[in-house]
């Protein structure tokens, strides 16, 4: 069995992942951070995708392999050293030796919890997950059911991303509870949605290196992400995340200049 | 962001990886059950991959993301049902409720322990790793640290693959101690690598099915698999695996006649 590295694989996905992250920041950098954040997997139509995943629901994780779509330049070189988040962007590591999605193949990989299998219909199956890290669309390449006793490893040692981020003490402003109530019907779980993704600073590694969070001239600064559809303005004041507004997007993207973003 | 699930991936893999297994039997079914089974994965040359793997080594296990090169077939459709080696062929699961190769994308996903890291030439790097499940060859798409916080997941449910497989009782004869002792200085590991191996029933579940390891026809029957560049010959006595012998591949090729081997 010779092989051919130099050879190319291509692969069609078997559907894509319906998500609350429509911009990488804001999205969990690791799976099971945000234990609220739902997904849906929708498998393509008419490719007996639904016969595929029975027995499925008989395992309570999954194992999610999808595309970095996001990530992806067409002849866009990548580059070895990247800068992980976790290190607050002073150390480089090789991106290899990181989760970063700018890699030489942009393949994710993520494990999430089946909260539902869904093969009413075996030609439009569903599977509904939670404890997403996933953006909105990404494209499944495969799932796999996680098999706990080879693959839960709790005495592995993880290097530089040893224990789970530090989680940031997040409050609310009036007006982003006013902005929130106005929109529970639409998404009844939208605060804790927030704060989940807010408390883990999803500022670029750039960003919060050049606005500390504890630096003088960090307090009162604004800034804001995106969560599904709606852009979620807030500050840092004295150390803790203040969530000040919830708007909704103007033609997919937010109403405010991005110079107030950032 | 629309998602365009019909839309194709194309990846060139970033090295492959060699292993002892040259046969999808004998192959272990799970990373980690044959502890001792050993790989290198070889980066590809020039590509700067070694300074992509820059502080890997502060990560104890990996997440290997490769091409079950040789369960890919060109043009041969998939079929959405399998019958697992776990419950002894007997029930059908859905593919993608399993573990099985025979997937829509044909992506395998093994974590490995990390044995060394060597990036003495960084335009040679390379990476042996332990617990390996892999086939020799097999393309390697992505690397990934794994994330103990994230990714251990020990309450996990693990469907109809609970618990690690039955262990068999291996015993070796005379013939096969002498053969094993004629190749240590090449393979120091052998009698180790074979008794792992053979522990975990290399058969495939058709054959399982049909000589039972219990049945009275099955005792005394002869079965063969091919580890590192032999053919390892072996019977079921007494419910007991006897290793008979262990030959040396002829052209790559096991010397005995294929009725032999079943």
């Amino acid at each position: 069995m010779k092989t051919k590295p130099a050879e190319t694989w291509t692969f069609a996905p078997i559907g894509a992942i319906r998500t609350s992250f429509k911009e990488k920041f804001g999205t969990p950098r690791q799976p099971g951070l945000a234990a609220n954040a739902r997904g849906v997997i929708e498998l393509n139509r008419g490719e007996q995708l639904g016969y595929a995943c029975r027995h499925l629901e008989s395992f309570s994780h999954l194992w999610v392999i999808f595309v970095f779509h996001a990530a992806f330049k067409e002849g866009q070189p990548w580059k070895p050293m990247i800068r992980p988040p976790r290190l607050g962007g002073a150390k480089k590591v090789g991106v290899l030796a990181s989760r970063s999605p700018h890699r030489p193949n942009p393949i994710g990989l993520s494990v999430v919890k089946i909260e539902k299998v869904d093969l009413s219909d075996p030609e439009n199956a569903r599977i509904e997950v939670s404890g997403v890290d996933i953006l909105d669309g990404s494209p499944i390449l495969d799932i796999k059911p996680y098999i706990p006793y080879a693959e839960a490893i709790p005495d592995a040692i993880g290097g530089w991303a040893v224990t789970a981020p530090e989680q940031h003490p997040v409050e609310f402003s009036e007006q982003s509870l006013r902005d929130i109530e106005a929109r529970v019907a639409r998404h009844p779980d939208l605060k804790r949605m927030i704060a989940e993704t807010l408390a883990q600073d999803p500022r670029p590694a750039a960003q919060r290196r050049k606005f500390e969070r504890t630096a003088e001239a960090t307090q009162g600064r604004r800034f804001g992400f995106l969560l599904l559809d709606y852009d979620v303005k807030w500050k840092i004041d004295d150390q803790r995340f203040v969530v000040l507004a919830v708007e909704d997007l103007v033609d997919g993207k937010p109403r405010t200049l991005a110079k107030d973003r950032l």
